[in-house]
This record gives structure tokens, sequence and C-alpha cells, in this order.
């Protein structure tokens, strides 16, 4: 999720689309674009770039050892999502000697090296550079000869995602200001915000199952949208099946926020995927062995259907923000 | 070159050496992130990535169409000068709608593609982000089972260098509006800073002669002393054979620069590396064959001696400036 609009007019998409797929064209890799990742086969070879911006991507620099920590697990989701395990990262921070002091180096190298050590990845290179405004781009390198591509999505596909929505769009109003709570649910969605719980266990078992996945960064509904955006498919949402954590359920309970705005704003780093019916038991069975939550949450649907979320008494839920697309 | 320095007191090399470099410890590829390369031999993947910010490295976007190419030439050029053909590129630009109009984006796009021709490279990828302050970050990729190193310099190697130095550097001081020439020079030496002439053709080649490389972007001392920074050696250079074109001649005789100064700014591109002695026939041979000015401008010595650059006469050259060494 961006904290910031640009008031540029185009989606990042249609821009893409427009200026650059030609540019790809000869090179089948790149999936004309159109995907998160940049896959090889040949040379089982695939690579994410994202770039994050103090003040549009992360608040801002306070805590260096949970930004770096949260755009890295961000960089890295790209990859775990397709079913890749990342093993090379890169990283080219432009900024200046405030965000650059000695102490702040060593804190980023600190966290790093927590990172490194619990996704078994390793720094292989990068640029420093100077300006004014913050900014890193991570460069996510892992090797397969198979991915989980966007816009594979089959008719009657269950639409399934791991863990729970919402908790870090709580996080991020908390560290806004926009809201306040105790110190311990304070602590909670902090903590669910900066450090999102990715599940590399599950990456090469996704090959076996998913028909096609994207990871929430951007909000549940703006990613499905994105995830089957060059098929003419839609899609059904069950909103009691939207799995969310007790502590937003309480937040929602006391009608502080509404489930569909909170699961809407993305930055959760869950995957998002379908598969076809028959894998549903291969799937629960998957989840009871690795411990990770997976929940139905939908089906696709003919495009002839119009997507929509449904609420428990089968009442259609309209869709204020249905969460970021990328201008530009 | 930068056209602005930081404040930050560490040097780039000393930064990461003493906080980083760590990181990268389990893994050999990234070459302990002291060369401008990240290579993996078993997979045969080179990758270099670099960030450019508007007012560092590009004076400023009112020339779309050539800075894009210049900073994609920096970037492919990483590769190029370790014997790697790149075949992909990614690029993250963040900027915001002054930067990105329809118009320019037309115009990045039709630059690409022509680089993409003249290259035979790719377009895989890349983010675009909003942010007030204009930066890329190019990423290169290429495959090769062997490249050149850094730092693998031998005792009375011979130094050499291609094309010609300096005339990056006038270029960059008439669009700073430091200098004014007539339309013809002003137009000669634009076109010098903004379309660095990379040798695609020489790429391989280099792989069969060359000790150690280097491509000279910060200046050529600055990249001499960073290609045997962890050796116990020194070098001789003879400042009458470093290479310069006749234009630049005209106004170093004009006395408007001075030879040594013009050569030691950087941003030229050009390739710079030692080989053995015996292998100065081949490249005679290779240089002639390619039409690739190669010229022989030096020695590496022993560590006792000093490192010098020495005039026709046999005197030493005091040297103010050395070029740009990256701070933080």
């Amino acid at each position: 999720m961006l904290l910031k609009r640009s008031e540029l007019v185009m989606h990042e998409f249609e821009l893409i689309k427009k200026y650059f797929s030609n540019l790809s064209l000869d090179n089948k890799n790149s999936l004309n674009l159109n995907d998160d990742v940049f896959f090889n086969k040949s040379k089982k070879l695939v690579i994410s770039v994202d770039t994050y911006v103090e003040g549009v991507h992360f608040v801002n620099f306070k805590n260096p050892d949970l930004v770096i920590k949260k755009i890295l697990r961000s960089s890295i989701s790209d990859l775990i999502c397709k079913g890749v395990k990342p093993k090379y990262y890169f990283i080219s921070g432009s900024g200046n000697n405030k965000s650059f002091t000695k102490k702040n180096i060593r804190i980023i190298s600190k966290s790093l090296k927590q990172e490194q050590k619990k996704y078994s990845i390793f720094l292989s290179g990068g640029d420093t550079t100077f300006s004014n405004k913050l900014s890193f781009t991570i460069i996510s390198v892992g090797f397969s000869n198979k991915i989980v591509f966007r816009n594979r999505a089959k008719l009657n596909d269950d639409i399934y995602v791991t863990g729970d929505l919402g908790d870090s769009f709580i996080g991020l109003k908390i560290l806004q200001k926009k809201i306040k709570l105790n110190k311990s649910l304070t602590e909670y969605f902090k903590n669910k915000y900066y450090l999102p719980n990715l599940h590399l266990s599950l990456t090469k078992k996704l090959l076996s199952f998913a028909n096609t996945s994207i990871d929430v960064s951007d909000g549940l509904v703006a990613d499905l949208e994105k995830l089957i955006n060059n098929q003419n498919l839609s899609y059904k949402l069950f909103m009691g099946n939207i799995p969310i954590s007790k502590n937003l359920n309480k937040l929602i309970n006391l009608k502080i926020f509404k489930k569909i705005n909170s699961v809407s704003c993305g930055d959760d780093y869950q995957i998002l995927f379908t598969a076809s019916p028959n894998k549903s038991r291969i799937i629960s069975n998957t989840s009871k062995s690795l411990g990770i939550k997976i929940s139905k949450i939908g089906k696709i649907c003919n495009n002839s259907d119009k997507s929509l979320i449904i609420d428990e008494k089968n009442k259609k839920i309209a869709l204020k923000y249905k969460g970021y697309f990328h201008k530009f």
C-alpha cells in the first residue's frame, strides 16, 4: 500500500502496456512486463525489482531496522508468492548523511544479517548514492525452472489466501498517528506492519497446486484484479471467509474499522492464489502440516458474472476503495 | 563522475567494507562486494546495479532521450568492461508528473528501443514510483562462465585504455554552462558526454588477454586505484600516451584545460585494463581488426615504487583531483 497517491493520471499498468511492453516483445522472459517477476526458464532465473521511497512506501526512517526488514521482505515476497525461494538480493540506497549516519548503517547491516539468517538469502551487491530524498531499490534473485504465473486462473477455481489480512493497515494508521490504541495492541499492529510473516516453507508446494498467484501488497481486491487482469474472468469473494486476526476483529466489533476497508489496503504480503476445486484436500493438508493458515475466500467466475463481494447473508458489499493502483 | 559531492565523510569503499562485506561472506559470488558486478560461476550469471540521481549523476532531464541513453550505457558498461555481453536490463524510475509526462515517456520508450537494437538487449522489468526527486536504478544482466575480475593485475603488466578520455568532462562543463564553445564543438562534446561509445565487439576478446579490468566512470586515476585497491602494487602512467581526441587537444593547446584534469573526471566509459607484456601483439592486432583504439598508457609496478604520472620529459605530474571517490 502506498501512503500517498501521485497526481498522475495513468495507472502503472496502462502506462507500462502502452509504452514499454513493445520493448520486451522479443523477450518472452519478461512476461510482457505483466507479472511481478522476470522469469527465464532456460536459465532458471527469476528476478524482481522494487523501489521504496520515504513518505510513499514507508512513513519515515525513525526505525531503520524495521523499515529495512519490511522492504526486504516485501521484495523477496514477490518471489516467494511465485513458488520461488529467493537466494540473492541487491540493495541500492539513495539518501543523505541524515539517513545514512554511521549508527543507521550499523543498524541496517545488523537487520540485514538477521533477515539473511531467517530467509537464507545473501547480500550480493548494490549501490549507494547521494540524494536528499531517501529511497531504496531492492532486487531479489532466485533460481527455478518453474514459477506460478499471473493470469492463469481457471473458471471455477477456488480463491485462497494465506495468513490474516488487514493488520498491517492498522499498524500503518498507528504510525501515521491517525489512530491510538493501547500499548499492547499498538505493539501488535506495528509489528504486523513492519514484519510481514512470509511463508518460505510454502514456496515449493505452491507450484504443485496453485494455478496463479500474487502477493497482497496493494490490497486484496486490487491484487485479485491484477492477478486476472488479462483474463475474461470475474470473481466472487465471501466476506465471512476473509481471514482476519482476533485483534483486528476486536476493532471491527468496536466499529473502529470496517472489515472490507481494512483488507483492501494491502501491505499484508500474504499469498493470494487460485486452485482447482480438486486440490482442496491437498491444500488443506499442506496447511495443517506446515502450520500455515490458508483460507478459501472465493471463486473464479465467468466474465458474464460481475465481480462481487458478498457478506454472510449473501448480500453484496459495496467497495469504496479497492486498494492501491500504481499510477504512472 | 558525479556533479555534486556529498558531505558524508566515508568513502563508499570503506563503508561497504566495514558494514556490509560481512553480509556477503558466505557468498563468494558477490566478490565480497569489491567489484562492479555480481558473478555466479555455476549459474553463469553476471549482474550489475546502479542508481542515477538527477543533479548528481545527470544535470537535468531536459533531454530525456539522451539522459536515458547515457545511464543505460553506463549500466551495461559495467558488464562489457568485464568481458560479458549484457542481455537483459531492468529500470526502476522514481519521479513525478513533471518528469514522467506522456511525452517524456514516449521519448524514453523510443530511446530505449534504439539502445536495445544497438546493443542487443531487452527490457525485462522494473518499477515506477512517485518521488519529487527524479532517479533511476538500472540493473543489467548477462550470462558468462568467465569474467575479468578486479584486483588481478600482475607486476609488470602493461596498462591499457580504449578510445579517448576526457571529452565527456568537457561536455559536462558545457551542460553546466561553465564553458562556452562554438556550435560544432558544443555538439561534439555534448554527444561525447551523453553517448559514450561502448565497445561491445571487444567484450569476449577481453577475456583472452586482460588480467583485470574496470570501466572509466569516476576518472582514470580514481578507477585505476580502484582496480588494484586490494593489491600491493603501484602504477606508472605515461601522460603522453593517454589518448585524447583532436578536439580536446585543441582546448588543451589553448590552455583552456589541463590534460591531466580532463582525463581525471570520469564518465568516459572506456575500458581500463592490464595485460601481461607478452599480450602486446594480440592486443594490437585486436585493436586493428575491430577498429577500436587501444592505447598502452602505463605499467603496473612494485608496491615499493610510489604510484606516479610522468610527462614526456619523465617529470612527475602533480595531481590535484584524482577523480570521484564515492562517498557513503
